[in-house]
């Protein structure tokens, strides 16, 4: 069966492709929030990919982490896969402050909300497209 | 420097030792949850793991992922690391059902918490580690 992004995710920007996932941006401008893709149908859980896309996983979160936490300069990561809402696999990687609205809450269903402007969003997206070369 | 368990994740009961990580109960009977703690000094965050560790993480995940999902068969598992108020890495692995207090929003800051009484918790206790054995 082929991969297609669930409706969900697909109105999200692309920031890269890698070879395992399509790292998206997350629209909210408090926090730097990527969100990693593997490209495989039907996979809901971590347990639904097989060992070696769990090893490329990893590697491709560390290069997401490592990307957010040297262009940002956070405070915390919190990486996680939830799945409660959006039942294609998806793994966060947010970087948090200590001063963002959420902290030290987790950020998922706190209500303060903030998308980026047109002219922030397409800065930022141009921003995490050069680090992802450069940390590559 | 010598690994010892944060004060806050000291007090939870240790379900079992696996070659990275100790694996603690955290006391919510609404929640099958489990916190992996890899057993390095000095790590806050995933990429503060060398490779190998990493690599070792993701398969002791894994088997904690498929002990929940087993035992518990719930209709998610959601996989975290936060450590916004705990800085010694830990990671979340807890089922969910669509018919928990928290449901489908995430659980760390859900208001709802009730303890295992002791005999609950011996018991579940008992359990998981009967099912570490027997998914390993």
């Amino acid at each position: 069966m082929t991969f297609i992004l669930h409706p969900k995710l697909e109105t999200k920007p692309l920031v890269t492709d890698l070879p395992l996932c399509k790292v998206l941006l997350q629209d909210e401008k408090h926090y730097p929030w990527l969100l990693l893709v593997p490209k495989r149908a039907n996979a809901s859980r971590l347990i639904d990919l097989c060992k070696a896309d769990q090893g490329q996983l990893m590697e491709e979160l560390e290069l997401a982490q490592k990307v957010i936490w040297s262009l940002f300069v956070p405070a915390q990561l919190n990486v996680a896969t939830i799945g409660n809402k959006v039942e294609q696999l998806h793994v966060h990687v947010i970087g948090r402050f200590k001063q963002d609205p959420a902290w030290p809450a987790t950020v998922w269903d706190h209500p303060v909300r903030c998308s980026y402007s047109e002219q922030e969003k397409e800065a930022v997206l141009k921003q995490l497209k050069n680090t992802f070369i450069s940390c590559a």
